[in-house]
């Protein structure tokens, strides 16, 4: 525990952002390197901490603060409570980790009746004077009191309408008058919501105001994106209490957010907004539009030549992309913030290319700048430009990608509607902090206000969500759910597409194509396998996914189901032909007559997943399915015999009694995998021959083959055993019959609990593992996913019984233990045993980065994770993905 | 290794039964004891270990087997193939572990043509030589190559009719001549059946005789018997080399097997059989009826006296009753076997409670001596005498108890029948060593021949199934699968029930009552309960079934499952309507009104049980199962809704929605135990508050109450926490309502493979640990139990995949590595830390060894199998059980 709660941002150690919180380390590093920020000082995240436990800690900081507030006073040379020359503050949060908007902030903090004089006076300007005073009363009322926030909107809108403006964009031109008059109101509405009179001590504001920065830490909003973004809840924020300059003074004042490079695009060149004569605010809350970054040269030249050197600066200090904030008090530049830009999935890749290219940064920093949600996003599909659109309207392209969905105008309806399976589109003339969930859960995002630095496009844009902003053409109507432009109406539930790349909105479900792979994303997939330790291969079961897996840059097919070339409108009948005849002496020539043709169709697919594959290993598991599956179901069976004739009534009526006969009370724990091949050994046979007659066949035409033949669901060794000596027989007589050389690996799955208990005992015939983390998940916990997610799972995520669904990222205390001590014991016997994992847990970062702490030699996932994977495996081995 | 393979009974260690066998030990003990004892040597198992791997081992121990034969003449003063005072040896098995009867034996080794003469010459009796070659011949043929049995027993039909006898009892009467005609046929039946002229060289003779000895280990029967008996595969059997002594030569010799005490009583007093002029192999096979042992004080009064004290002294070396086998030879007594006699349940614990008392044995040894199994038979129900009975027959009440099924004539019947559920009575005319699988099939035997000493007797009374030999009233026909005595005949599926205890044989499944315990059996059980450190508990739900348990001895309860509870008629409606109103707020009402009802029933439950226990744990599991088992089935609903009323009908639609709302596709592994007190807390907060409301009420009435509240299916810390605290805080309003102070524990079950792996972290909140080792199994092994047994588990046990059915005796590779790492994770948090099981494997012996090996704290089974866990845990303590 430190002993000090209160630095000045000349003394605090920059590089301790844990403890004074990202702005605050920022703006000490700025102050202490001569750059122009405002002075102020900083109080610790520690103090918030302790503050969660016990707010008495105010108590014991109050001393400190008060000393600060002085050296305050001296730096600025005016006064907390000065009626003369009074010195403002703004009271910020700022945790260790960028949340941006989601915890409160307070400015103007030091008006009062009295001091509201001293400014009008030391400024010159009574009307900026009453204006300040007036955010200051309607801030601090709602952030620190709740006070309905439109209560104060609504007072100033009468005011507005008053002194005849009709548009909030001209709110600058209400009279210094009116203002005065609209100050006794705002009063009136404090006095009346909480009984009190508006505190008029600076310090109790003060004191009121830090207490409320660190509440916030637990406001919904802040909780869910920590949860979306999976930050720590312990940390805290710290308070940065910062003397306030105002570019809201008149023509030579202004405010402005900037970016050191273009954050959708990446392109090396400042990006940003600012407005002439406001509060920085009024930049984020989209109510005036503000002008880009570029026009400031016009109007402040040396102020932006000055910006543009500072920024530059601030990048190679920080070597990223910075997010900065300035404001211009009377042809001063300020710098308030500066902290690593958000910015898109393709903004990142060319950033981490360009910087490499650039000598800034070296190719490891490169490759953990972009992270594996950012790969995913530039997998997302897009709007196809050559098909026909109907396009609604057009607006800024906030966040590029393409969502298509149903329109809803309310965030909790969105999370509602994605809980039920729907997709949808959040329509909102605005958004806010308030609105992450529904914005998490949609699949894309429209507004009506709001540029490109509004709270939507710069959320969407740091989840990936498509979004389209400040759409003025289109009424949003979040009363009466619609969505109106011109005379076209969209209702709740209508389909639309946002396209974010062009900033389009369209009607109906728009056509999509696939992700185009641009060359420094191919670069940085590249130097991401460079510094990987596991491999990642893909899940593939027809010869066209094994290509394109092996396109997204796979290193071998991880899990190859035979059960889908059994689905096929050709095979299914001799399939079925085959299930009925297993078993019993009566009907031997039947099922001789299937295997032999399942045998001719599975040789080939296996030659076409072969050869897509050459040189690369392929795992090939045998049947896994209960052999109902492929039965066609009762009532069908029933329907079907009303209209059979007696030959066929006789077929079915044989089905229908193997269907009963194959009945099961829970299919999932049942007759299936492996415990199929025990009792049936004649369709393991047939496979592994048509697996080891491919083989030989391929290898004969020059063609290099690594097949791995992988049991299903093996639980205990002398199911083991049986395989293997299945396979090495069956491959033994292929090679004579074929006098074709080859080699082969035979391995198990790892996905029932006993198999991981016992794996020393299976590393003793098995040549590799897999681990089915679908189905250990499954058994471990005791869920059967399909009914457990509906039933009972969601509601335990949000109880937080898990933090994460466990068939999403592997619970890593349950499956997790069982995965780790598969390999501990596989190993202790063979350990050079080869395992890994082709659950959906191996396309989920977190879940690969368990897997590279427990050794794994790759991990398999559908084709199309197989770039997440790739980012995810090597973040895994350089340490930033844990 | 030895290097020794072979013994004289003078000079082996009589305590290495693991190298000399049983057989051969104890006639090494009575040799050096200088017993009348035939002269005789012993071939070591571990050349049948030898010989199994590799057949030339018999080259190795040749020239030993000559030195030893070359002994034993010396010691005879005969000459093995002398044509003048031939030699003759039977050469008999002896395994380490008793197997009776389930192994080869071949008597009067060393005849041909030659020594026959010599034989008819040094006894004076030539119908006796020839009769005895004709026996070797028979004998050898059929042990030895094979040659059908009943070729040689038609031959000698044929000899016995045309000499004018008609029952084979009388076939000492077949004259001399007939006998030499009759070997002349012998040697062609042989001949014709293998091609080769019987051996005539005593040394081919002997060697062949040895490795067939070796061979019969794994003869099927041999294999079934150890399988059944769990004796380990890989012992051997020694070979008994021994010179052979007549009982057969005349009036002045005879021949028996005696028991030190009466093995079907336990009474102190010789026991046993025997038959004049006659070989070993008469008394076994039944043909002649043997007298009894108390027959021969009259016979021989001085060999009885001779065989009673030399029984006696045998009883006191080994401290325990002893099956003898002896042999009269011209007035001289011979023992040939003594080895610890099989007896029945009720037996061994009079014999074992009366050696105590005897000062024989100590208290220890006696528990060992009374084994799980046999107190299970003595719990085994008997005919209800005050009921009235149709008795078809009666015979002898060869092994006590009674059992009723469906009459089968073949042993594979019995085994098939079994399969299939349905529980048969095996009729035989007699039985072999070849029906043993039938035997332990089926729920007991009836023979129309054989005496109490007969092999169906010996095996029904080792196995403890109820048998009735002897029936000779009846006409048993294996062809036509009939049972005829008088005019009534008894079909294959017809009901019966064999009461063992009085030797009847009745008509149709009468009317059984429970078993009675004699004072022995409670000495005992009280002595195990004294050596034993696991306690046994019982699982009950009722405060019938909890009395019983009590009474059975359980220490507490270790698992009350509270739905069968709501099963009943009044309850089952409200338990409907609650579970119909589960969830949304518009049913509240309803819901709040169902729980409050069901809150007085459960808590009228919680006092009869707790009341019953009293001073005793009892452990009450929250509800548990699926909530759609309460409900009344989807075509119920249906039908019902045809003929409802308008109000009728609408209670069923909500009903049938809330049962396609529950529908599961794996219950098993779905939405039940703490699950449903996780989304509905009101079912658990209504099931404590009637515990702990009844615990405060007979606390306040002075009744000790230990109540334990158990939280089912626990897989995570989270759900723990929040049962631990939802008990602690029920517990506390209820103390301050009511006013009265008591204590109680909060556990959980481990029933899920994470609950295991978590323990740790369980225990943070978790008081005691239940293993509930049939979900631990099914989730573990991954096998549905419903499903599995039928479709794969019973192929998987005849496979060897699983040596044990994994339900029954619990598998300590999977399921018992996680209950093993529960209690070491627990306990490594709370050291204290009370672990159980209450699973099924609870009351089975090998499973409780277990448990006692991972120190569990108690075993909790049904009622019934109380005191067979009780000396169950003894013997693991005692270290006789592992």
């Amino acid at each position: 525990m430190s002993e000090r709660y209160v630095y000045s941002l000349k003394d605090g150690d920059s590089s301790n952002r844990l403890l004074l919180g990202g702005k605050g380390a920022n703006l000490c590093k700025m102050a202490q390197s001569g750059l122009p920020v405002p002075a102020g000082f900083v109080i610790t995240t520690e103090v918030c901490r302790k503050y969660m436990q016990d707010p008495k800690i105010m108590d014991a900081i109050w001393d400190d603060v008060k000393k600060y507030v002085a050296i305050l006073e001296k730096e600025t040379g005016k006064g907390f409570n000065d009626g003369k020359n009074p010195l403002l503050v703004s009271v910020r949060s700022g945790a260790p980790i960028s949340m941006p908007g989601m915890m409160e902030t307070i400015l103007n903090l030091g008006l009062n009746d009295e001091t509201v004089k001293g400014l009008a006076e030391s400024s010159g300007n009574k009307r900026f004077a009453f204006d300040s005073y007036r955010r200051f009363i309607q801030m601090f009322s709602s952030v620190v009191d709740e006070v309905d926030f439109d209560l104060f909107e609504k007072a100033l809108a009468r005011a507005r309408a008053e002194s005849g403006i009709t548009d909030a964009k001209e709110d600058y031109k209400i009279p210094a008058e009116s203002l005065e008059k609209l100050l006794v109101e705002y009063k009136a509405i404090y006095k009346n919501a909480t009984g009190n009179d508006f505190p008029s001590d600076p310090w109790v504001q003060l004191r009121r105001a830090i207490e409320a920065v660190f509440k916030s830490w637990n406001i919904p909003r802040a909780v869910t994106y920590r949860k979306i973004n999976k930050i720590d809840d312990n940390l805290g924020t710290a308070v940065n209490v910062i003397a306030m300059i105002f570019g809201n003074l008149g023509d030579d004042c202004g405010t402005g957010v900037c970016f050191t490079r273009n954050p959708s695009t990446g392109e090396n060149k400042l990006y940003g907004e600012f407005l002439m004569n406001a509060q920085g605010e009024d930049v984020v809350a989209g109510i005036r539009t503000p002008m880009p970054i570029a026009e400031l040269e016009k109007k402040m030249p040396d102020n932006y030549k000055r910006l543009c050197e500072l920024t530059k600066l601030l990048e190679n200090t920080y070597q990223d992309m910075q997010d900065i904030e300035f404001t211009i008090e009377r042809g001063k530049l300020f710098l308030l913030q500066t902290r690593a830009g958000k910015r898109t999935a393709s903004a990142a890749v060319k950033v981490a290319v360009d910087m490499v290219n650039e000598g800034l940064i070296d190719i490891k920093t490169a490759v953990t700048r972009v992270s594996p949600d950012q790969v995913e996003m530039l997998l997302h599909r897009q709007v196809d430009k050559s098909a026909k659109q109907d396009v609604i309207t057009k607006g800024l392209p906030a966040s590029p990608g393409a969502g298509a969905g149903m329109l809803v105008f309310s965030a909790d309806e969105a999370e509602e509607w994605a809980r039920a399976g729907k997709p949808t589109i959040l329509a909102r003339p605005e958004t806010s902090p308030d609105d992450i969930h529904g914005l998490f859960a949609s699949q894309g995002v429209v507004t009506s206000r709001g540029g490109m630095t509004s709270h939507a496009a710069v959320v969407a844009r740091g989840m990936g969500k498509p979004a389209v902003c400040g759409c003025e053409e289109a009424a949003i109507d979040v009363d009466k759910e619609t969505l109106v432009v011109g005379d076209r109406v969209f209702k709740k539930g209508d389909w639309v597409t946002v396209d974010g790349t062009t900033g389009q909105l369209l009607a109906g479900e728009a056509k999509m194509v696939d992700a185009t792979f641009t060359d420094d994303f191919k670069k940085i997939l590249d130097w991401a396998d460079e510094n990987a330790t596991q491999m990642v291969w893909a899940n593939a079961d027809t010869p066209e996914d094994a290509k394109r897996a092996r396109e997204f840059g796979a290193k071998g097919i991880g899990l190859c189901r035979t059960e889908h070339m059994f689905m096929g409108v050709d095979r299914l009948p001799v399939m079925q032909k085959l299930v009925v005849a297993l078993g019993g002496d009566s009907a031997k020539e039947a099922r001789a007559d299937a295997l032999a043709k399942l045998k001719v169709m599975q040789k080939e697919d296996f030659l076409g997943i072969f050869k897509a594959m050459e040189g690369l290993p392929v795992i090939i598991r045998l049947l896994d399915p209960p052999l109902h599956e492929f039965l066609p179901k009762e009532p069908n069976i029933l329907e079907a015999l009303k209209t059979a004739s007696p030959e066929e009534a006789k077929v079915l009526n044989q089905t229908l009694e193997k269907v009963h006969q194959l009945h099961e009370n829970n299919p999932m724990l049942g007759f299936r995998g492996c415990r199929l091949g025990m009792i049936y050994p004649e369709i393991y046979e047939m496979q592994m021959n048509a697996i080891f007659e491919a083989v030989a066949e391929l290898t004969k035409a020059g063609i290099s083959v690594k097949p791995e033949v992988m049991i299903p669901l093996v639980g205990t060794k002398p199911e083991m055993k049986f395989f293997r000596e299945m396979a090495d027989r069956i491959a033994a007589e292929v090679k004579k019959s074929t006098g074709v050389e080859f080699s082969y690996l035979v391995g198990t799955m790892i996905e029932v609990p006993r198999a991981a208990l016992v794996a020393d005992q299976l590393a003793e015939y098995a040549q590799f593992f897999s681990c089915g983390t679908n189905d250990l998940t499954q058994t471990t916990l005791g869920y059967s996913r399909d009914d457990a997610e509906n039933k009972f799972l969601f509601q335990y995520i949000d109880k937080g019984v898990f933090k994460e669904n466990p068939f999403a990222e592997l619970d890593r205390d349950g499956p997790g233990q069982l995965v780790k001590m598969a390999v501990e014991k596989g190993r202790s016997v063979n350990p050079k045993l080869s395992v890994g994992i082709c659950g959906e847990h191996g396309g989920n970062p977190a879940s690969i980065a368990f897997c590279h702490s427990v050794n794994l030699n790759y991990v398999s996932c559908s084709p199309f994770r197989v770039p997440v994977a790739r980012i995810a495996a090597a973040h895994a081995a350089l340490g930033v993905l844990k």
